[in-house]
Formats: structure tokens, sequence, C-alpha cells
């Protein structure tokens, strides 16, 4: 191996890291980001044009319908009554510049005595490169519920998959 | 330093942070393939003569016993019903060609109004390295519940350390 | 590029992945810490001289505080009674020696059934480098009760800023 061919595979390894880290960073970053309300930085998280399902709840098509929901009354109101959108450890496939990520979630929200697990649920996210990050092209997140649906978010998430057809036909 | 032993520091460096986040996401994968019911992806975790020790449910002695375990009414009820095994960022320490790592986890099992906390706990894991990736070798989990064992799982994961040998004793 | 700016290229995207990781390694080793009740291990995490807030609950001002409290009849009897301190994966950013970084977190404490989720929580954290490691050198954690606090925690640790002076004023 040549010293140049050397220093390319050192690079592409660090590459690959450091892409996996930026987008476990960006999932990590949404519960917090969400939870303050900060509805522009939350959005940045998405491309333009990305979508986020919330099975049940809400179809966002693009950023501006990411930063709609989190200035919307309804989770105003959630932020301010006390909750916590808590996110586990992504699970990151990364192929050049697309990626696919998977991880739980579980919303806890204030009650009388401490907080109650409102939803405990699958999260799927495409992601593709943009600039020197990463951008989420497409999110859908299901309550854990024992649906097939949600199930399949999760196998494929892990094995660097996107959702089989079924996820859109409903 | 010689320019060899430039790069031999830089491999080692860089391997030592793939081998950790190797680990790490096998660990972060768990939870969505047991959920999502994939016997074998969640069995291939484990090395062949691997064990997963449940404390007070299953003590399983192989990669064929943790994939009869995904495979058996119990949890296929379970997941049915609706639940998400939740695990927390683990804590790795490689030694080599092995390493221990901890975590801890939440079993969120959904009920009326949704979810409950059906188990808070520990898991202390034991993997060798195995080809280009690792197996794990050894994990118990053990409820939170206030015994000593359950906190010397914590405290010997953290550590790098194998459990006391008490754990083997009941 | 000469090769020893390509050496030190790569060394300096190294280090930052390994202070990255560092410090996310020391915030996930904190809750195994608290519960199993490794006073001293959880207290090395603190500076000589740092700073750990919990709303509503403890002020404390050095890491010899921080230990006591992981001694005091209070924490002694919930992790004899069983609980888990489960922190979520951190947002870190580095700049030089100083470092932030956020998390959520939940308390689960046992009861009659299961766990019920005491607390939900924002963790704001300030680090600087101590030798070959890092160093808290102030957490911050507050409830996600609705208040303008703990959502300023959040949003100010993922943009990787100090809390706003609110914070230091009640």
């Amino acid at each position: 191996m040549t010293e140049d061919d050397r220093f390319a595979a050192l690079e592409e390894r660090l590459r690959r890291l450091e892409d996996e880290r930026a987008i476990e960073r960006m999932i990590a970053a949404y519960g917090p980001l969400v939870d303050a309300g900060d509805a522009d930085a939350t959005a940045a998280l998405w491309a333009v044009d990305g979508g986020y399902q919330v099975a049940g709840w809400w179809s966002m098509h693009s950023r501006a319908d990411v930063a709609a929901m989190v200035r919307s009354d309804d989770h105003q109101r959630l932020i301010e009554h006390g909750c916590c959108h808590f996110l586990g450890p992504a699970v990151v496939t990364v192929n050049g510049d697309d990626a696919i990520a998977v991880c739980d979630s579980a919303l806890f929200v204030r009650a009388d005595k401490g907080f109650r697990v409102y939803r405990a649920g699958a999260n799927h996210f495409r992601l593709r490169r943009a600039g020197d990050g990463w951008e989420i092209t497409e999110r859908i997140s299901r309550p854990l519920d024992g649906s097939r649906q949600a199930r399949d978010l999760l196998a494929a998430g892990v094995a660097g998959r996107a959702p089989s057809a079924a996820e859109h036909d409903e």
C-alpha cells in the first residue's frame, strides 16, 4: 500500500465515523429542541422538502410543516404543561450520500405525581447528505401498539432498509 | 516518530473507536430487533455459545436459546400486545479482543392509557471479537429493585470488570 | 498539502471524535454509577470545584458535595428501594478545552407494579479538559414541568451555549 493509499483508507474510515455521528447527534438533538419549543432549530433538521409522519396525529410534508407543528397550539400546550420527548440511541446505516436510522422513543407527560408514559414508539429516518452535514428526508413514527407496521419500521431500520410498501398503503 | 509509526498510531486510535461503536450499535439494535420479533437478527448478536440471564425469568445458554425466547409464546404475546424494550446509551470498555459494556433498560408495556413501566433494569454485557465484528458471550439483566447484585452489575460494568462472583451463586 | 499537514488534519479530526466520545461516555456512566451507589466514581466525573444544581432538591458546589449526595440517607434509601436514573444520548459541543453537553433524563422508581416515572428532566453540562480526559464544571438539572428555565437549558445545550443569565437569578 502506498502512503497515499494509507491516507485515503484512514480518511474514508474517519469520514464514515463522522457521518454516523453527525446523524446520531441530529437525532439526539430532536427531543431537546422540540421540548424547548425551538421551531426553527427543530425544522432545520429536515430537508426543505422533507416529510414527518406521526401515525394517528400529523403528516408533515416540508421543513415549514415541521416548524408549524412545533408552533401549533397542540404542541405549545404540551410543552407548557410539561413533557419530555425522550429518544434512545439511534442505529445508523450510511450508504454513500444516503442513510437510514432507527430509534425508540418515549413521550413522558407531567401528571399528578411525576410523569406518565403517554407513548412509546418506533422511529424510522431516511436522510441524505447536504453540504457538510445531513438532512432528514423522511421520518415515520408509530406507537408500539402491536401493529405489524410499527414492527416493520424497527426491523427495516436496523437492516438499513426503507420500510416495506405497506407502510404507505394506509 | 517515523511515518510508519504515525500511521500505526492513527490506525490504532481509529480501530478503538470503531470497536467501541460497533458494540454500542449492537446494543442499540437489541431493543428494536426484539420488539420487531426478528428472532434470527436478535440471536445473531450473540455468540453460538453465548449466554443471556434475565433474572427471575429466563436463562439462555446459546444463540439458539435466544432465538427460541424471541419466538416463544410469552414474547410473541408481549409484542403483539405492544411493548418497547428501551435501552440507554452503553458504556463500553474494550480490552484487545474482549469487551465489557453496561447500560440501563426500561420495558414499557401498553396499558389502558398510554404505557406503563413494567421494569427498569441493569444490563451487563461481555463480548469478544469475532471476524470483523463482535459477539455477546454473556448478558445479565436484573431489575433495579434495590438488590446488591443489580447494583454490582452497574459498578462492574462501568469499571470494565466482570460481575463479582456472587452473581453466579444464586 | 504536505504529508505533515495530512497527518495533522487526521489527528485533529480523530481528537475531536475522541473528545466528544469521552464526554458522552462520562454522561452515560452517571446513571449506572449513581444507581450503584458508587460515591467516589460518581464524584470523580466532576472537577474538584465543580457544581451540580438539581432544581428543588440540592445544590452541590464541589466534587466532595457530589460524593456526599450519593452517600446521603435520601439517596441511599432511594437506591435500596429500587430506582433507575436513565439518561438519554448526550448532544456534545467541544470548543477547544471547553465543552457543553445536554441530555434528557428520567427517574424510574419502583412501585407496587413495576416502576413509576418520578421525574423527566433536562440536563445541561459544562465541562473542561483535565489531563487526558474531561471534568464536569457545572451540571444543572431541571424537571420538564413547563418552566421557561428548563426549556432554556435544552435550547442552550444543543446550541453549545451556557444557559441564559436567568438560570442563576432564582
